[in-house]
C-alpha cells in the first residue's frame, strides 16, 4: 500500500519533505495558503495539489511557521478524523501545549524536528536530499498512540532522516543547550564586536571566527525559535548568566581587589568547558572529539588544497576534519587537518617527504 | 651591521622566534633559567648560547610566561643600558605597569604580541616559520623612543609576522573583544553540555561545534591570560552580562509573564550579532565575511575531498572558505564551500555537471 501524505506548507522544508517522500514511493498532496507557493512545490517534483474530493491521507505533516504549527496541527487533527498527524517546528513544548488548548485528538498528534536546512528559505532552496544524514528527533506526547509514533518514524526514515525518540520537554532543553543557547552566545559576543576600531577587529582570529559564525543568522526566524522555547532557553542560560557573574567578580578581584579566589574560578570555568566539549559526538557518532590537528601551510593558489587533500588520502590517513585559517593579507593560508591521534605524527612526516610546510 | 638580539626563554614562542630570527640574518643567543631548555633550543637551530663576554644586544626579547614578564624585562632594562627590550606576552597594560612601578627605563621598552601558537608549548614544538603571516601588534608606552620602536617593527617582520602598532590599552580592549571573551562565551555554553543525557548531545550540529571549538583550551594558561588582562576582559563582559540578562527577562516574560516588548529585545541581541560579525575581516583583509556558500554531498571515502576541491580549483573558482559537516554515522559528509557570491551560482552549476550534488 502506498502510504498517502498531505503536507500543509510548502516552504523549504515542506517541498524537500515532499520531493524526499515522493521519490520514496509516498502518494504525496500539497496544500498551502499561497497557491503560487504549493504549485511552485509542485513543478519542483514534491507531490501534486490538494484538490476537493482527495482520498483522506494517512499522514498529514505540518511544514508552517513554528507560531502557527499548534493551531494549523489542531485543524488538521479535525479535518482529517483518521490521520496521524506531526508538525516539523524546532520546539515541541509549545507547540503540543497549543493542540491541547484546542482540544486536537493527542493521540493522533506525535510532534517531530528534522534538524536540517535553515539557513535558507522558500520552495526554490528545496532539495530532495535535504534530510539525509541529519538527525531527526522524533517527539511524541504522553498521549500519542503506539502507531502513530511508528508511522512518523517510518517517513522522516523514508525521508533520509536519522531518526530518535524523545519526550518533548527532553527535546526543548536539548535544543536550548546545544542550539539555541550557543547561537545566543554568539550574537552577544559578535554584538561587542560593533563598536572596536578596525585596527583591532584585523586583530580576529580563528578563534572568533568559529564562535561567532552562527551570529550571522537571521533575526526575525531566531526570534520566532527563542521564544517558542523560552522555558527551556531561559533555564540555562540562567546558569550561564550566574557563572558569567562569578567571573566578572573574579576579574573585578584581580583588577581590583586582592584577587584571592580569583583564579581559581577562571580555571574552573575553563575546565568545565574542556568537559562539556568533550562530550560533543565525534564524526562517526560516538567518539569524543579528540583528534590531533596538523597544520599545513597552504599556497593561496588554485589546486594547493585540493593537492594537499590528495597526499592526506594517498599516505591512506582519514580525514576526520578540515579547518582553513587564513594569514593577514598573505600570499597562503593554514589548513588544519585534523586525524586520530594515533596516526598525526606519521601523517606530518609524509606530507613533508611530499615538500609541504608544516607550521606551529 | 648584523643586529645581535638577546632571547630571554626558550620555550615555543623564543625557539620559534631564534630560528626565525637566526635565519633572517640576525645574530641571536639564547638565555633560559633552564640549562637544558637553552640548550635544546640551540640544538634546534635557535641560536647560541649566552656566555660571559658576549658583546651587548642591540634588542633584548623577553619570552617569558606572561605573569613574569614585567619583572624580567625590568631586569634585563638594567642589566644592558644600552638595549631596546620588548616581551610577547599576549597582555601589555600589565606588563607596563609592572616595569614602571620597577623603575625600568620606558623609552627603551616596547611591548609586542606575537598572535600565534598557543595550543602547544615547549620548544620542541617550535618551527621557523610560527609567525609567518600571523599579526604581530608592537605596543609603545607612551615613553617609548621612536628608534626603540622601530627596532621592535624591524625584527617583528623580520620574523615573518604582519606588523602593526596599538597602544596598550587599546591592545588589551582588542584581545578582550576578539580573543578573551569569545574564550569564556564558548567555555561557558560548552560547559552547560556536562550535564545533558547523551541523546540530548547526539543532537550537536555544526553550530555548538564552532562555538565551542576553543572550549578545548587549557585552563592554566588561560586563568594566566585573563586574570592578566582582568580589567579589559570584565568591561566587555560586564556589557555581555547586562544584554544576557536581557534577554533573560525577555524570556521570563514569554515564559510566564505578557511578553510586551520581549521579540523587540531577542531580534535586537540577533540584529546586533549580525552587525558585529560582518565587521570580521575576510580572507583578503579587507572585505567583510559575506561569502556564499555551496554545499556539496562528498562520501566518506579517501580521496573524495580532494577531488572535490580539484573540481573548485578546476572551474576557476577561488575557494575562501571550507567547513566540513559530519552525518550522524552516515556514509558521507557535507562540504560548505564558501565563494565570493558572484561566482556561486555557476561554481553550483560546475559541481552538478562533473557529476557532484548539492545539498540544501
Amino acid at each position: 500500500m502506498t502510504p498517502r501524505v498531505r503536507i500543509v506548507g510548502t516552504g523549504l522544508i515542506g517541498t524537500s519533505l515532499g520531493i524526499a517522500l515522493s521519490r520514496a514511493g509516498y502518494a504525496v498532496v500539497l496544500s498551502d495558503p499561497s497557491p503560487t507557493a504549493a504549485a511552485l512545490a509542485r513543478d519542483l517534483g514534491a507531490g501534486s495539489l490538494a484538490a476537493q474530493g482527495d482520498p483522506a491521507p494517512d499522514l498529514v505533516v505540518v511544514a508552517a511557521p513554528p507560531d502557527v504549527a499548534g493551531q494549523v496541527v489542531a485543524h488538521e487533527l479535525t479535518q482529517w478524523p483518521t490521520a496521524v498527524v506531526t508538525d516539523v517546528a524546532s520546539v515541541k513544548v509549545a507547540v503540543l501545549d497549543h493542540v491541547r488548548a484546542l482540544g486536537g485528538d493527542l493521540a493522533r498528534y506525535v510532534g517531530s524536528h528534522p534538524m536540517a536546512g535553515r539557513e535558507r528559505s522558500g520552495a526554490v532552496a528545496a532539495r530532495g536530499d535535504l534530510f539525509d544524514g541529519r538527525a531527526w528527533v522524533v517527539v511524541p506526547g504522553p498521549e500519542s498512540s503506539p502507531s502513530a509514533v511508528e508511522s512518523v518514524r517510518a517517513m522522516a526514515a523514508a525521508a533520509g532522516g536519522t531518526v530518535s525518540t524523545m519526550s518533548p520537554t527532553d527535546h526543548d532543553a536539548a535544543v536550548a543547550a546545544v542550539s539555541h543557547v550557543p547561537q545566543l552566545a554568539s550574537s552577544l559576543v559578535a554584538g561587542r564586536l560593533r563598536d572596536l576600531s578596525d585596527p583591532a577587529v584585523a586583530l580576529s582570529g580563528q578563534g572568533i571566527r568559529d564562535v561567532t559564525r552562527v551570529a550571522a543568522s537571521d533575526p526575525q526566524l531566531w526570534t520566532q525559535i527563542l521564544a517558542g522555547n523560552a522555558t527551556a532557553v531561559r533555564d540555562v542560560l540562567a546558569h550561564v548568566h550566574t557563572e558569567l557573574g562569578e567571573v566578572i567578580s573574579a576579574l573585578d578581584s584581580l583588577a581590583e581587589g586582592d584577587g584571592v579566589g580569583a583564579r581559581e574560578v577562571l580555571a574552573r570555568i575553563v575546565a568545565q568547558g574542556n568537559a562539556g566539549h568533550a562530550r560533543i559526538p565525534g564524526k562517526h557518532g560516538a567518539a569524543p572529539t579528540a583528534y590531533a590537528v596538523v597544520t599545513v601551510l597552504v599556497p593561496d593558489e588554485p589546486g594547493e588544497l585540493a593537492r594537499l587533500l590528495h597526499d592526506v588520502g594517498d599516505a591512506g590517513v582519514n580525514l576526520e576534519d578540515l579547518h582553513l585559517e587564513h594569514g593577514l593579507g598573505q600570499p597562503f593560508g593554514l589548513a588544519e587537518v585534523s586525524v586520530l591521534p594515533a596516526v598525526a605524527e606519521r601523517l606530518g612526516d609524509e606530507l613533508v617527504a611530499r615538500g609541504w610546510r608544516l607550521h606551529g
